[in-house]
């Protein structure tokens, strides 16, 4: 991905770092370890959720509602949820049932550090702490934006959302998907998150349906981009880059968007929605330009 | 249990019948087949929501909420919600990596009738679509009630609750639990879902917080009662009884209450805290007696 005319994303950068540095603060505190023998499921939660990461999902719900001046105090919850929904299925993808992966980020999954009885446990409790952090008067005054968060994250994240597009994905293997198909699987499954994340930024700040709207196209568009750069790396990089096992999805047998567009042409798609992704935050003028770089970080990314 | 004095639980049995069908139509109604391969996901959540079962917290739910006179359009709503938190709790507890079940009411268990990738995204899904059903504004046009509700629901069945009791319950083989211990388990195993599904009636009606509290501890008390009931029929019943395998935790080496108090010692203090729970209800006068007939029901039941 290393053929795009250098931008500077220097402001881009130091931003991910730190909302990096402060969605860490905010799953610590959220996530506090407890006594007795059901504490091991919250070591669980933590050695998951407190593992770093790039958090462009909890940068994304920061920046969307950094658009609208809400208090960082409130989008941090925001984006603490959705990053446990995120790790949340990431544990319980990586079971020995569905994806049966051994390392994450270059450390022991859940289950192999734990067992698979935990990590099953650690995912649950994730995603349920996720809706109890939104329901909480802390992270909005009004009743009713914390139920339309609610409302917004479970949209996304069930089984007309991620989980549906974890199904298809586990029957990939067996399905011929075209390209329609490909990407449909890729929105359901990463493209939603991505998006809602952004979406919640506008609803934290009573933004009209429109602009909730706007902000999930661009999301949806730039998790696409991101999910194209990532078959590309993950051809063109090794697993010690990434961090992660390279080639897997084709050695299944899967469709990527690099074995139905070629090397070129999915880094051509990937540009393509990124610029498209970019297009839908011109009314925010200037003020989008962190968002606009991290569309542009999504497909010139190393890792 | 048959040494109780005969009560006549006659108008609770009714009750309890026609909320069950309501909430199956609800279900019905809330978990529509979608096309496309992940389809097979809604199935398998159908499966094991449109099961039957008794619907003990659906009918908790309704009842509770009766007493306030809220409509049955919503607390059926909240009602379906608990339920799916009940069946996703069933679905990943019968999983190889857990208590590992092959048969559930008589039937094969989600993982055996689908397989367990399917399992475990179908219990995921059911959690999210409870909190799904809570948010939206079909529960209650009063967002701040529709929030309560989810950080009711999310509090009882995370890991200061339900997953925490689960996480314990793995680990009972190895603990030595004493008397305090095992109830301390149970409550959070089983009691914490039982009694919010009382606490949300009262939420619903936007009751004070002493009154919720009132009707959780209800369902704290006959939920022990209830699972004390269990224990005792596990002892006394035949798997063609109750339709799961028998003498199952007392087999694991598992401390259960009649292996610490014995049958009869376990009997009696089932009828205590049945006594107990429907003290709690004095308040609500003639009002309450279905609540009342449903505590003696749990410790007097034959399945």
């Amino acid at each position: 991905m290393n053929k795009m005319p250098a931008a500077d994303l220097s402001a881009f950068q130091a931003e991910l770092v730190a909302i990096a540095k402060a969605t860490n603060d905010t799953l610590d505190a959220l996530l506090p370890l407890a006594p007795g023998p059901e504490g091991r499921v919250l070591e669980a939660m933590r050695y998951s959720a407190l593992d770093g990461g790039k958090r462009l999902r909890p940068f994304l719900a920061c920046a969307s509602a950094d658009l609208f001046g809400v208090p960082r105090a409130r989008s941090l919850r925001a984006a603490a949820a959705v990053e446990m929904v995120h790790c949340y299925s990431l544990i319980h993808d990586d079971l020995p049932a569905m994806d049966d992966d051994d390392l994450r980020r270059g450390r022991p999954t859940v289950h192999k550090k734990y067992d698979e009885a935990t990590a099953i446990l650690a995912g649950d409790a994730l995603l349920t702490e996720a809706f109890a952090v939104l329901a909480d008067p802390a992270t909005h005054p009004d009743g009713e934006i914390r139920a339309k968060l609610v409302a917004e994250l479970a949209r996304a994240s069930g089984a007309a959302g991620m989980v549906g597009g974890q199904m298809i994905d586990l029957m990939a293997a067996t399905l011929t998907l075209d390209d329609a198909g490909l990407k449909r699987l890729q929105n359901l499954k990463t493209g939603c998150i991505i998006a809602v994340a952004c979406r919640m930024g506008a609803v934290l700040a009573g933004a009209p349906a429109a602009t909730v709207d706007l902000l999930g196209n661009y999301g949806m568009d730039m998790g696409l981009a991101f999910q194209i750069a990532d078959d590309v790396l993950d051809v063109e990089s090794t697993a010690a880059e990434t961090g992660k096992a390279t080639g897997k999805d084709a050695a299944a047998g899967k469709a990527t968007f690099v074995s139905r567009l070629g090397l070129e042409g999915a880094k051509k798609l990937a540009h393509q929605l990124a610029e498209q992704a970019n297009n839908q935050l011109n009314s925010f003028g200037n003020k989008a330009v962190l968002l606009q770089q991290a569309a542009m970080f999504a497909v010139t990314r190393r890792n």
